[in-house]
């Protein structure tokens, strides 16, 4: 049989910014492409020390308990749920969009009891809000928020959230997908208990791995549950004795090649440094923020509660969403992110995540996105677009 | 960061003869490494329609629900569980080694009753004590067996087993991580109502996603549950919008590049046929098992109960296995796997898996045992053994 990635069936060249996956580093991709070797070799479990090591340094952790679970964002994510809460243990959860809608899901299907914070979409959580509720329900023994939606590219201050749950004697749980890489995440600083994130938003790495790091709050917790996890591949003990253990016993068979992935675009992130990835995603945000509007499109999210790596737009009124996607996808190879839920044709969704997040892919993205809607009779300052984003670079 | 991946870590080159992963072909690594597109891009629908397709063809199924899930093969076996079974019900599940008993520990985790048929380790499932089980137990409403063991290299009778489970009318789920694509594995022909598998088998792709496939039958036991199923992750319900659906729908992020791999895998093996891929594990089998018996090497699964791409050999008195299979690899660059479980020490386990099933491999692994052996001052027909082997080829 032919391939199936020939011929007709050849994958289209593509500038990445949506949601994720990004843009991946040439030499992560080569990494993927290194011959396999057994999970348990000896060499490979060198590389998995190795990368909880530089996940430690991205995460900005000492947690023993950092590493890829097998699996994307959403099983790490359900992961850090099944094994932190058990049926009856009543939850905060802090929902401001698709992703924290999705952790009170996770936390129901394990039986426990969730009381949401319901913030507007396109908003950071409130602080306040997250201490009236702890206030109405000091029995809650978990809060979860996420740092940055996904959905909506809102930033909440996951600091001041920690320090609100810590008052009320709450393990906190944080969601990095989106905001691991691209703006401080500090964990060991914030008090976060328990932590995961995804490898295709800002580190850059293909979709398939969730990093996860648990402090020893959370996992006291783990250790004194009452009920066994529910999830045999999700229990969070056995992976400590195959990632961590002195001897490592077998429990699933890790993706090898994956994790090569992982480890080279841990390596990209940590040659370029933090603080430059962080600022780096800064400037390309400003550039393309000052672009839309000079296009005099408006941005969903007020300024002081925007992540950097994610852009909400509006879609003007009388534009099509889903044809202007499809011509930047199919006249510019450009791919932007739709919206979700209620905010579906009301948002496109900009990522400058990681690799992606560059001056280059600024202009590029706003000069396609002007030839889009001109060419559907919608006129935009294009040029002043291109000044305005030039201008903060 | 320096590569992780450079230097004092590069990566140690193997023939892989354990258990998995086995030896991955240049055309798959090349395929990893494509650029990475969006997951909800036309061009990756497409390609995710022609994965479904390929594996209906190398699962013998016309199943409309064949797909790759996002995680290893123990994930694709718990989902399978979890999605078939809710709290309460009664299940019979055969147990002859570390899969089998597996199958069970994650059906008690969803709350399900198992009723374990317990073989001997090394043996295949004897269909009448499965009858006998079920006729002890009518209530039952699935029967779950591993059709090749991968613990042993045990190779029960899936046609049989499935037949007998049908008399009672009850479900039938089988474990195929190693049996697929290395022996026959009819979906439709046996009526196996569910089925999981693993890549890094027959398939000789690295690590990371496990198809499954369910059939009408299967799948109206999932749409009639009375409980959700209780991970959100593993819900099958979703999954079948965003993999099958008109319009597909964001589940999760689906892991792009490895899919990618296992596009291109798949295509190897159908461009090799099935039945010239299962003629070759068969050769190479039979190849190595007359190489081990000329050596004086014993199998420790009856000759009508080996599946051939898993080959148990015991270890002679008096050998130590450690330092043999270290010998292997740091002499050789061959990796053999150890015994699990109640055969640790005992046992090694040869694998001819995919791409690993030659007659090279074959001569090469019984040429460096030998040595190993002879350097240890076990005395062995080295040549005879090569004499033997080379007979069968």
């Amino acid at each position: 049989m032919k391939s199936l990635l020939a011929d007709d069936h050849r994958l289209p060249e593509r500038v990445l910014m949506g949601p994720g996956p990004s843009q991946i580093h040439p030499r992560v991709l080569q990494a993927l492409s290194l011959p396999t070797i057994g999970h348990l070799d000896p060499a490979f479990v060198r590389l998995m020390d190795d990368i909880k090591q530089a996940l430690r340094s991205v995460m900005q952790t000492e947690n023993t308990f950092t590493l890829p679970v097998s699996g994307p964002g959403s099983l790490a994510q359900e992961a850090c749920i099944i094994n932190l809460l058990e049926p009856g243990d009543k939850c905060v959860i802090c929902i401001n969009g698709v992703f924290g809608g999705r952790m009170k899901a996770m936390a129901e299907r394990c039986g426990a009891q969730v009381i949401a914070v319901e913030q507007a979409w396109g908003r950071a959580v409130d602080p306040q809000a997250l201490r009236d509720t702890l206030q109405a329900h000091p029995d809650a023994v978990l809060v979860g928020f996420v740092h940055a939606e996904t959905s909506t590219g809102a930033l909440s201050d996951a600091e001041t959230l920690a320090a609100v749950a810590r008052e009320f004697d709450c393990l906190i749980l944080a969601d990095t997908v989106t905001s691991l890489a691209g703006v401080p995440v500090r964990i060991d600083e914030w008090g976060l208990d328990a932590v995961y994130s995804g490898t295709q938003k800002c580190l850059s790495c293909p979709p398939g791995l969730g990093p996860v790091s648990l402090n020893e709050r959370a996992l006291e917790r783990v250790r004194s549950r009452r009920t066994p996890v529910q999830s045999w591949f999700m229990d969070f003990a056995p992976l400590i004795d195959y990632w961590q253990g002195e001897k490592r016993v077998y429990h699933h068979t890790a993706p090898v090649n994956a994790l090569y992935g992982l480890a080279e675009s841990l390596a990209i992130v940590l040659e370029e440094s933090m603080p430059a990835t962080w600022q780096r995603h800064r400037q390309a945000h400003e550039a393309l923020a000052a672009g839309l509007q000079a296009m005099g499109l408006k941005m969903a999210v007020p300024v002081a509660e925007r992540a950097p790596q994610l852009n909400a737009v509006e879609i003007p009124d009388g534009v099509d969403d889903a044809s202007i996607r499809s011509s930047l996808l199919d006249q510019f190879g450009l791919e932007v992110g739709a919206g979700l839920g209620p905010l579906a044709g009301r948002i496109w969704r900009i990522g400058l995540m990681g690799q992606s997040a560059t001056l280059e892919n600024v202009q590029f993205c706003l000069s396609s996105l002007s030839s889009a809607l001109e060419a559907q009779g919608h006129a935009v300052d294009a040029s002043g677009a291109q000044r305005a984003a030039a201008a903060v670079g």
